[in-house]
C-alpha cells in the first residue's frame, strides 16, 4: 500500500486579505506558520516519515514546506520545486480583493472565475505578464506561462507531472510529501478521485491540513482522509468556500 | 570566468557553548540567523544570483541556507542536501566543551584534534554511533560512516562531490551557492589553494561570511576573497581560532 500526503499552504497573506492570488509570490502569515507547523507536528504523531517532498516554485508553498520539515526533523530531505504544481493562475483578477470583485461583478460571476472548470477569469496582457520577467520562470518555454487559467488549465499542467514523477516516485516506495496550492491540489484531487466537471466547483482545500491519499499496487486510490479534528476541517473548507460571498 | 560562493553556517548553539559539533545535529542560534540572513543581503547588494544550492544533511547548514534564501528571494531554486558536505566528524569529542577538552589534555592537544591534517580524534565506539541509527544515512553504506575523522578523511569524501558534482556544474556555467561547515570547508579550500598539510592547520572559517572563488574555463582557481567588513571578519576568524584555548 502506497500513501501521498498533500498539503495546500498556511494561510496566506493574501488569504488574509480575501485577495485573488494566482501566480503572485505571497508569503505566509504568522497564522500560516502556525498551521504548517501544527501539520508537521499532526504528521509526526501520526509516524509519517517521508524521503523526498516536492512544492510549487511560490514561496507560500516553500515556506509551509520548511515548516512541517522544520517540525518533522526532516530539514535534510530533498525537495523538489516545481513550477506544474504552482496555483491556478488568476489572469487579470490576480491582487484583486474577492469580496470587492463578487459586489462588482455578482457572486454567480465570481463562482464561475473562481470554480468552474473551463472558463478563466480574464487575462493579463501579455506585456504586462510579469511572469515573463521573472527569473524563476527563465529556464521555461514562453509558451507555457499563462496569462490566465481555468482548472482545466492547471490540470493540463499538473497531470504531466504525476504521471511523470509523482506517480512512478510513489509506485516504487518513495514516501512523498506534496506541499501545493488549493487549484493545483484540486487539479489532482479530480483526477484520483475522478471527479466530474460539474461536481469540483464544490471541493474546497483547507490551508495547512495534511490530505493522505492511499493507493494499492497499481496507483488505484483506494481512499483518502485528513489528519486532524474534523469540526476544524470542515469549518476551514467553508471558509474557503464563502470566499467569494460579497459579504 | 566561473563563480562558486561558500558559506559556512551561522553560529550554532554548540559554537556559542564551545562544544565540539561534528556530526551532532545542532542548530544555530539567533545570532546565527541574523549572520546568515546578512550574507544574503550582502549577495543581493553585490547582484549575485544562483541557480541551485547545496548543502549537508545537518541543519544548521540547511537553516542557514534557508535564510540566505529567504534574504536573496530565491527560496524557489533547486536545493541539495549532501552528507558529504557534512562537518568532519569528532568522534569521541563530539559534545565536549572545547576550552574544558583543552584544560584536561592540554591546548597542543586540542589543536592537534582541531587543526592536524592527518590525526583523528578518538573514534566513537562503532555501536555507540548514533549515526548508524539515522534515517537520513540509512540509504549510505554504513561503511562509509566515520567513527571518527581527521581533515585528511574530510577531504577524501568532500573530494568525490567537488569532482563529480560541483565542478562539472560550475564549470558548465551554473551559478552555485554551498552552505557548509568549518572543516568541509577547509577541506575544498586545501584543494583548490593547494594549501599544504601544515600550512591547513593555521586556516580558519568565519560563520556565515559569503566566500567567493573565482575559476577560468578550466576550473582553474583564479582569486577568492570574502565579501563584507574586512576588520569583522578577520576577528571572526580569529575567534573560530581560540576556541581551543583553555580560557
Amino acid at each position: 500500500m502506497h500513501k501521498l500526503v498533500l498539503i495546500r499552504h498556511g494561510q496566506s497573506q493574501w488569504n488574509l486579505e480575501n485577495r485573488f492570488s494566482g501566480w503572485a509570490d505571497v508569503d505566509i502569515t504568522e497564522q500560516g506558520a502556525a498551521e504548517a507547523r501544527e501539520a508537521g507536528e499532526l504528521l509526526v504523531q501520526a509516524g509519517y516519515h517521508f524521503d523526498v517532498a516536492h512544492t510549487s516554485v511560490l514561496k507560500r508553498a516553500v515556506r509551509t514546506l520548511w515548516h512541517v520539515q522544520d517540525a518533522m526533523d526532516l530539514m535534510w530531505i530533498p525537495v523538489l520545486t516545481e513550477w506544474r504544481l504552482n496555483e491556478r493562475h488568476y489572469g487579470a483578477l490576480t491582487g484583486l480583493n474577492k469580496a470587492e470583485t463578487a459586489a462588482r461583478y455578482g457572486e454567480d460571476q465570481v463562482k464561475i472565475w473562481r470554480r468552474s472548470y473551463d472558463i478563466p477569469p480574464p487575462a493579463l496582457e501579455r506585456d504586462a505578464n510579469p511572469s515573463l520577467r521573472d527569473p524563476r520562470y527563465a529556464e521555461l518555454d514562453p509558451k507555457l506561462i499563462p496569462d490566465t487559467e481555468c482548472l482545466k488549465d492547471t490540470v493540463a499542467r499538473v497531470m504531466p507531472y504525476w504521471n511523470e514523477v509523482l506517480a512512478p516516485a510513489i509506485g516504487a516506495g518513495q514516501r512523498v510529501l506534496l506541499v501545493a496550492h488549493g487549484n493545483s491540489i484540486r487539479a489532482l484531487v479530480k483526477y484520483l478521485d475522478g471527479i466530474s466537471d460539474q461536481d469540483i466547483v464544490e471541493l474546497n482545500i483547507p490551508n495547512g491540513v495534511p490530505l493522505v491519499y492511499e493507493f494499492d499496487d497499481n496507483m488505484k486510490p483506494l481512499r483518502h482522509y485528513y489528519l486532524g479534528d474534523a469540526d476544524a476541517i470542515a469549518a476551514k473548507m467553508a471558509a474557503v468556500a464563502n470566499q467569494g460571498k460579497a459579504r
